[in-house]
């Protein structure tokens, strides 16, 4: 069975967006310099990796928001993911698009259904931040893969909340740097 | 002329304590987890890394809470600084101790002064989180060593608030990784 990983990109001061998130800005204000990686500064190596996390990954798991915010304008009304896409929602929306699961009943029924589809392949939680923290608090991950951009955006939307009262501990492992982000993995202790 | 360094431990969740901070424990509750590396888990590489930060500063800065909160206990009435410290206070304290220089005019001033100290050598600006915020608000530092605790502290004092509005660019170098630690430079960019 594959491993369940959140996947996702912070700024060194912990946010994974800027403030003033919208349809229009889905990264809020300034949050598109933390994905400098993927785009203007990406080198060989930061494509390998961007190809390494859509090739191992059987199922994609995205929060509500994140999917609101970006399928009409970010996504262009249709998935971008090759894999199937599970959507954590309270209730299904009335347009369904192709590629996307809706799923009503919560994050672990959520999961279950992603793991089944992904097989062998690993399940990638890629956001936003308040689903990557209640699978975090479930203790449902095995790693957590941080690409930390190397700048301050001094507000936005935090990955790091309400991941409970005891402090969790990860081992990591080797960090490879690439000039547009530290690509870390850390791993949950079992 | 020497650099400006601030250096200092961080939750990979971005607390530099845990909450709770007292005399009796000064890095808060599960805080001292932080400290591991250079404590129960410092390899070889650690222990150089501590030797070369003692070794290249010239003068040391922290703030009063910072002083106030270790002075009596953790640091038993001495001075566990190798180079004079600067403390950052409004008020001078009835009792000066030898080792620290009690600064009443601000960051600006206690940095010139510890400058003038280290010489050729570095000022390690070593915390709390409220004077390493207003330097780095300032742009008066050239550097920040932040070693990444592999833990989830869940609550605490952050590192990163307060660092004004605009977003602030750095540029990283490779990452050294012992067990108990991913230490970090990243750089002001100028």
């Amino acid at each position: 069975m594959g491993k369940v990983i959140a996947e996702i990109t912070m700024s060194l001061d912990g946010f994974i967006a800027g403030p003033g998130i919208s349809r229009k800005d889905p990264m809020g204000i300034n949050g598109q310099r933390l994905h400098e990686w993927i785009f203007d500064k990406a080198t060989e190596k930061d494509k390998a990796m961007i190809s390494g996390i859509i090739n191992s990954s059987g199922a994609v798991i995205t929060g509500n928001h994140t999917y609101t915010t970006a399928i009409d304008e970010a996504w262009a009304g249709a998935s971008p993911f090759d894999a199937p896409a599970f959507v954590i929602c309270h209730t299904a929306p009335a347009k369904r698009i192709e590629g996307f699961v809706y799923v009503t009943s919560g994050i672990v029924e959520a999961l279950a259904l992603a793991r089944r589809q992904a097989g062998e392949k690993n399940c990638w939680i890629m956001g936003g931040a308040n689903i990557i923290q209640q699978y975090i608090k479930a203790g449902l991950i095995d790693e957590l893969h941080l690409h930390v951009a190397p700048i301050l955006l001094a507000g936005g939307t935090r990955l790091f909340e309400n991941t409970g009262t005891a402090p969790i501990e990860l081992i990591h492992d080797a960090v490879t740097t690439t000039p547009g982000a530290l690509h870390t993995i850390f791993r949950f202790k079992k």
